[in-house]
């Protein structure tokens, strides 16, 4: 559907439900928190459905913005969702609109406006806050601007191109302190997570000259940093900074003794290969697996697989 | 003086010689080779003043463009210099122009296009470039990316404004591989600097629950993590990361046996009154002094310090 024909159907509507994807990153929170707003500005009743997943330095970007209980919608929205299963339970059937950057959307909505070409939900949002009002309000701007840093890793990433960059300009433009946001989304590990990264920079086991490295995080790892689910984002990406790499890949021991493996490429090897000799899948880029055993006997197979495969 | 005086000054010269400031960065290397790619395709001879400091990730970029041995220049250019202290001895009198976004410029060369609202040089280059041939070549794009990356922290620090993004915009448009550029410029740490972060990291010393954190690095530390001084690049902002922090203090023992204290405020503390007190200085959010004995004696009279002043 084009965004004129989204926006005519919102406003044809009322009592807007709005549905956020399982463990809610920035996009998914602040595209439906800035998309809640937006609505109100249009005379609607608009609200966040509580995601209880939601981390505490989000919290309060979404708080405004929370549904009450019962409330009764007249019309359920998903934002930054690629698959049902990410909904909570009880709305999977209701979803009358989804608006989603993501290439492997299901097309599980009613109606879907799909931009997979936009870095971020965010980006989609602000183009239909645009057509709407003009602009974002201070406050919009800031949640789209979390949008939009977070999926791009602060304009890291290789999504991060001038669409990407030519949003962040009209969003600080519009109000948001991107300096201070900033801040708030990549300067505030917890102490637990600057341990354990300490301990995963400590402990990485490098091959063939640096092509190849393993981190691997065990659970007395965990344990000794005191470290919670929370503090382990991202883990897999913490390897790729080394200079050179071409796979490097993240053990990490699970509660029950086996290892999930997160195997990434720089770009030459096909890690989803790799993976797929041990059960698992994934991306060329990006895959992963599960192994039995211990992480010393994970990163001795693999590093094994590896060598066969480049042989 | 105006841009189009800068050009009008560069078009009637020929055979530039473009010296970089010392330690040099992303910023002076990408401006200096795209302002030299510029002037040839205008039909001039221009070269940069090989710049002996210049890391080994940075040395393709210039490579291109090094003057040769006797190179006699008939105009001189400094770019992104804001004391002629920063430049190699020599053309320390000699500088017809200075390119330069640094607020504390000494105006020490004959002229100055100086641009302190800019995030960085490279986008003073970036307009001039658009001025005289409507848009940079790819390669100056590439350069002028590296520049605007390198002095913003990719795009992180709050200097990262609307501007800088719209910059952004322009040269990817023009064909930076910006990607490519963030992979080579932000992951692509030596094996020794991982190792020395994972053990700063896991050595962090947090006091006033999390408001103060003292990152110590010993010469221990720095010869068993291998690491040289190419290795120490901004190690006093790694505990920055923690979130809620208020001061954070890296204290880095030096050969001598004394300490090294950079000393930074989230915002509220004062460090430099903190470091006047033991002989140093700075500005209020970032200060550093020097300490006679070994680092856990400096923190404890930098805590002891900290204390009193809050008190």
């Amino acid at each position: 559907m084009t965004s004129s024909d989204c926006l005519a159907l919102l406003m044809q509507h009322d009592r807007f439900l709005i549905l956020t994807h399982a463990r809610p990153d920035g996009d998914t929170l602040g595209s439906g928190a800035a998309l809640c707003s937006a609505l109100r500005r249009a005379g609607k009743a608009a609200f966040l459905y509580p995601n209880g997943q939601t981390a505490a330095h989000f919290a309060d970007l979404t708080a405004p913005y929370l549904a009450p209980a019962g409330f009764e919608p007249g019309f359920v929205v998903a934002v930054d969702t690629a698959d049902v299963k990410l909904l909570a339970a009880g709305w999977t059937g209701a979803v009358q609109l989804c608006i989603d950057h993501h290439p492997s959307n299901t097309g599980y909505a009613a109606q879907t406006l799909l931009r997979a070409g936009s870095a971020s939900c965010g980006e989609i949002i602000l183009s239909l806050i645009e057509q709407l009002h003009g602009a974002p309000t201070p406050e919009e701007a800031s949640l789209l601007y979390v949008a939009l840093a977070t999926d791009t890793g602060c304009f890291q990433h290789s999504n991060a191109g001038a669409d990407a960059h030519r949003a962040a300009a009209r969003l600080i433009d519009a109000g948001a302190d991107a300096g201070a946001l900033n801040r708030r989304l990549f300067c505030s590990s917890s102490a637990a997570r600057l341990q354990l990264e300490g301990r995963i920079f400590s402990s990485l086991r490098i091959f063939h000259e640096g092509k190849t490295v393993f981190a691997v995080v065990t659970q007395q790892m965990l344990r000794e940093c005191g470290a919670a689910e929370d503090d382990c984002d991202d883990l897999a990406t913490l390897p790729g900074r080394l200079r050179g790499v071409e796979v490097y890949i993240t053990i990490r021991e699970q509660d029950d003794g086996s290892c999930r493996v997160s195997a990434r490429s720089a770009g030459r090897a096909d890690v989803c290969a790799l993976c797929r000799r041990f059960g698992g899948g994934g991306h060329v880029l990006a895959a992963g697996c599960t192994l039995e055993g211990p992480p010393d006997a994970a990163v001795e197979r693999l590093l094994a697989a590896l060598e066969e495969q480049t042989a």
